[in-house]
């Protein structure tokens, strides 16, 4: 790189009419509820979803080394919406034609450099159905390492700036926690699964 | 009730400007990356978070019974911007001057009719921040049940139709594949925390 990256700034916030935005939307839903009563909901919509209806994915990496501890891969980068870096899985939008697996194993490339094979994929979830039309698959892959292996390279686009990091399974949620003390916002949806897996750890039943 | 609920259909979906909309808006955000070059993101927002600075919690319940397994609360209600019935956390917007744990409370009560403690709660973390402004925290609530108690009463206003049903943590994560296969939309942090659970109690590490 020719030069240390600066502090991403956020140097004005307008609003904007969905005749000119061309990756987001407002739609107003007019609907009949369960009385028969007309009713109206508002909600934003991605303006880029393709044939598979569905916008996006998101991976676990499961990295499997003989001699480290089980852990998974995360990714820091700026996010203008919520003006600060996101620690966040490795993720993306699928790209016209893709299927949902193939978007996984490229993104997780991209992002992170790694190669993995999809172990799961979860059925079409919604992320935020109060206020967004957003859907997405939650792929789970598992990456096998060997002792001595290099730390692959990521393939970034210029200007893409995303620093990924290993962190132990066990680990996860305590680190989540201190990212967001040090300043970071944290991803719900890696949040929630990181608390998942700490209460199914931590509690018996 | 006075008549058997009708089933939701939605009537129209219309552009909707800004300017028109009440709860929800597009802004543009003009930044500089990490190289100093001027960049655009689109992002919608909500128009209506308080002073709490955090749009919303949702809650985990956990439901402790003598004689039954660990158990957790979710709820089914239909939700326009998916035109589906969503399967969800309990969940809500926190009202203005509320806290986040006052407004758990307020909410496991009213959409569920169960009251419980607060076991711990989340940081801030962000709903879909590639494409949204909303944030949330996600609070764990413990309920101690005993034999023979009678299920309570939701506390539902006019026009809410919520259905809660209770579901063994261990069967959590596949009743929600079924869900989705039966038409149901899945919420996407539910979902994550229960594929946490079950990634966390099928493997060992």
């Amino acid at each position: 790189m020719s030069s240390d990256p600066l502090p991403p700034e956020i140097t004005a916030i307008t609003t904007l009419s969905s005749a000119d935005a061309k990756w987001v939307e407002l739609q107003r839903i007019d609907w009949k509820d369960q009385t028969g009563k007309p009713r109206l909901w508002e909600v934003a919509a991605r303006k880029t979803r393709g044939s598979s209806g569905i916008d996006a994915v998101a991976i676990a990496p499961i990295l499997l080394h003989p001699s480290r501890p089980a852990s998974t891969l995360i990714i820091l980068q700026y996010r203008p919406p919520v003006a600060a870096v996101c620690v966040e899985f490795p993720a993306g939008l699928i790209d016209q034609g893709e299927t949902p697996e193939a978007a996984a194993i490229r993104e997780l490339k991209e992002e992170t450099g790694y190669e993995g094979k999809v172990i799961s994929i979860s059925p079409t979830i919604v992320s935020d159905p109060g206020m967004t039309t957003a859907n997405m698959q939650f792929v789970v892959m598992e990456v096998e390492l060997k002792d001595g292996d290099p730390e692959p390279q990521q393939q970034l686009d210029d200007g893409e700036f995303i620093e990924r990091v290993v962190v132990p399974l066990d680990e996860l949620h305590d680190k989540l926690v201190d990212y967001e003390k040090n300043g970071h916002a944290v991803d719900a949806r890696l949040y929630h699964w990181a608390a998942g897996v700490d209460f199914a750890r931590s509690r018996k039943w």
